[in-house]
């Protein structure tokens, strides 16, 4: 941390400051310059609020130098993490690719989806049973039910499996019945969630909330990772912004950015990221082209009976074609799906 | 719900669309218009995925004339709601005063500062004792021992209190010993901690999601609502924008727009809403100017020492000449405090 | 400026970022951390591109302790500015109100409102004659035949005069008429614009841009003054953001944030900044409530055939009512009308 | 246009809207629903402010039907518009890529970079001449003198050009000189700008503006195709979010959604987009994968001598290398560079 001092600040105010510091614990390195003086704070500086020195007398700006991340960064971990599920690995030269419809509706459509998905070339399925909805008068899940279905469907096609969990009170269950527990966006800040789902140690797939900085989406990762779950897989979804001709705004630059910042393997879901079924195939590509290390695609036969999000699920063989320019693209980076 | 259909759109995709709709329930009221068709659709639309219909062939675009919300919205309930906590009314000609330390610290703490509101005219003393924090390393709060500390302040002093709920599991508890539900703008669509407290029946603080929009806002307002419970205190604490000179943009006029769109009482919190000391009693001042129905502000006595948020607290003189101010602008809008 | 060394920079990477440094003119003083070595870079480093340090190989993070902006900063200029014109100080105790239509539509038009204003308690009056439009089939403005009968309907009523500059074309014809010239949020960076208008040492209105953060508004200010005309008025006029429920999101807390930051006055536009009529006055209130040096307000006594922006413009009854409001609201900050 | 009347409007009220719409010249076609009645009004309602009716008596919304933009939309030019400029198009199937300096800084460095970007594969050399830049104290471009080192180094090579144009008084300069006007994002609703380089019949590449929303883009578009000037060339370079760990998000997504609502083609400028080297190849790759129907990339061999934004340029050899990997991209998408 730096403590940028005002031009006018007097000798007793730095003074003063260095003092607060030292009485926290902190050494303090000061570096007079021409017209300023700079203060350097050595020490774990995450818990200080840069607010309560900006406060004080004398001082013009307060800059931090550390990420407030550390488990979930690059710095202390250079190498990327391959999360392994199964005889998958999330984050290698392999480009994942999760699929099936947005809710599981019933014993037979998820069977079915199963199959084209598996064929076609994925290695995960998707499906929620429990949904988070914004409105009360939604479809809201099959619930247990639902859980059962999917791992049923996708051990017979031998598929690993992704699902939302969205309170405490279901985490053991799900646990249970899948592989990989995905949190939403509007949870990626439910910190007692966060903090459960660190310790039952299972892979997750934590989505960026619709209006998180790359920064706080990290902090998250950390929740999860400093209960002592490493296994910790990002889902970027489509931000929040100005444009209304779009659901929400798919920040793909988010890959490059997270792969610099963090060591965490980083994947995209074009069907949340755009809402509608047109435009998930060029910003799959998109996605694959800027480096991400999977994709999760909602794949419908029904879209149109769907009791969820039918509109923005491809059609099975809309599906199947992405597929096949995906393997292309993943090669030009020297992936394979 | 309105469907416009493309001015090149057939006949046969018309009656397509018809169909469908009928199909659904709906009944379909058509208009020839010289260029292009507009289909008006009758019944109850909200469960309808307008999506669906935009990727009907033919189709231009589908408008809802209809909010998704309605038991928070103004057009089946015309009267101002005013919510009753004891002898108070929020909604009314009075406006509420909510004041008191981010976090409970200990017993000596929230009873001096219960003793300082109470004087300077607040009627409700907050204080937090689960605390929502965005890093790991942060101070978590005092849990129970710091509600029945909160609670037994504000018998001294005959004061009501507000404290957030951070998840289903401590409803209860904290019911037992609060007056008013707080929920954080992180959990403002934790659809499974909104429909539990929807069943309690207690008067619901609900903060505005920093990336929500007023209508996702009144739709959470909905959720509760539709468990029974009326008793809905809406508060705006700052919306995420691009500015980088402040936490967040406080939404001053999402105060008007709510008293034009719900009945639902709107107050502020410029605290949150801005981040530092010295902006909250210009932005307390413009809140009340708008038509706030109340504030709820920060109050410690020693910021430098706050286990949270301390620099956005005020110090006992600066929230006792606020209140003085607060008087005068409550009064041109023909309200006290 | 302030360079931060990755921790596992080399010592030979460190050198080679000093080097460079010294070489563009600068003095380095390093500061040897425990597990990181941070670089003071001492001299005008407004010139500095930061991107070029970042791409350094072992640099970390590059940090600016000076604010871009010198001119419009308070760094260098303690004192508020008032700009005065005529027997008018704009950033003085008194609340600067314009007032008027949003463009002048014939010369009886202008009259009767500069009447209706000038009894209010307005003491400049706005009207535009050059208009921008966002569409090319809409009314652009009635051209110099607008700013003659501007300035003539100001005469006759001991007014003041603000109209809108859209071009380096049209400014000598401009400044031949009215007192103070707007740039408005559109041209914030057209700089060709800014820097002609600061060469004539006019007082200039500059809108906010509508998605210009406070430091981008301030370094357009920064173009103005640099030309040699310190007489500058910031106006805020609402942001871009993802709210729909409003055209624009009214900035309320910019003008704390200006009055810290900067010397020169600050004022508001709420016609602008909500779009809508019912909701001019509460914003108008807030405004000042919350500090603003003045307002900018469109009265329009037949709004609805008004040829542009009718549906914001106050009818007069409304004008009237709301400067008795803000009488006493800029009372309760020490100051008048 | 649809105006939706409340449920409990008058007919009195349903009246008095019909009868003023029909006053301005509209005719109105008025739907009886169970609940509530809405107006469909039939007629070029492009020029009505949509608030003068949402202000009425007894009105509850007003929808529109029409999208403001009518040349630049698909609803009445269905085809794909191809820009042809010499013996390239741009918009058919080949992606066509526009490289080179973001200044030009000398005649020998143009000279040089034209040769290395036309080796690569590129058709049309970039360079700016007059540059926008946000801090009066940068170096703001070599003028007419750049214009002509970009015109020959760019014949000697058999290259076409494109440079940023203003101000509306170096149009005819620039147009002496180079192939393609650059309206920057800064300019995208400068008016009277667009309107004069609509006067020219120039090929244009249009910005889209920061915070600009797809549907004012093409308005901008619009405003030039008014004039007569139908080659319109859009050009996505990022827009302005909350996200601060990127200079602007780059909205791949307006690629698709551009195909979608127009028939001009669609570029895409990641060096902008993204501000920083090692970012714009992947989103280069992200850009043609969505569709994109070319580039515009900044080259530079010095970057960390180029006097504007060396940072975003990449080195020849990276250039070289992301045309090798596009071409396999267009090629997946049945393009060619």
């Amino acid at each position: 941390m730096i403590i940028v001092m005002r031009d006018d600040a007097l000798q007793s105010q730095i003074d003063s400051v260095i003092e607060k510091l030292n009485h926290m614990g902190f050494d303090v390195h000061p570096d007079q310059g021409a017209s300023r003086t700079v203060l350097g704070v050595i020490g774990d500086t995450r818990k200080i609020d840069e607010r309560d020195l900006e406060l004080e007398p004398g001082v013009h700006e307060v800059l931090r130098v550390t990420e407030p991340y550390k488990l979930a960064g690059r710095a202390f971990h250079a190498a990327d993490t391959v999360v392994r599920i199964g005889d998958i690995g999330i984050g290698g030269d392999t480009v994942a690719i999760m699929a099936g419809p947005c809710a599981v509706e019933g014993e037979e459509q998820i069977c079915f989806l199963a199959e084209i998905v598996k064929k076609a070339g994925a290695r995960i399925l998707r499906g929620g049973a429990f949904k988070p909805r914004s409105s009360p008068y939604s479809f809201q899940g099959l619930g247990k039910q639902g859980l059962v279905f999917l791992e049923n469907a996708a051990k017979s096609q031998g598929l690993l499996t992704v699902t939302e969990v969205m309170d405490v009170q279901t985490i053991d269950l799900i646990c249970s019945h899948v592989d990989i527990l995905q949190i939403g966006a509007r949870n990626m800040q439910n910190f007692p969630l966060l903090k459960e789902i660190g310790k039952t140690g299972k892979p997750v797939l934590l989505k960026r909330g619709m209006s998180a900085t790359i920064e706080e989406w990290l902090m998250a990762a950390e929740y999860i990772m400093a209960e002592g779950n490493p296994n910790v897989i990002l889902c970027e979804r489509g931000i929040r912004t100005f444009e209304t001709y779009t659901r929400n705004t798919m920040d793909i630059s988010a890959i490059p950015v997270i792969h610099q910042r963090s060591h965490l393997p980083v994947v995209a879901d074009p069907s949340h990221g755009t809402g509608l079924r047109d435009k998930v195939a060029p910003m799959a590509r998109a996605a694959v082209a800027a480096g991400a290390d999977g994709l999760m695609i909602e794949v419908h036969h029904e879209p149109e009976k769907a009791l969820s999000d039918g509109p923005q699920s491809l059609l099975p063989h809309q599906f199947e074609s992405l597929m096949e320019e995906l393997r292309v693209i993943a090669w030009v980076l020297g992936r394979k799906l």
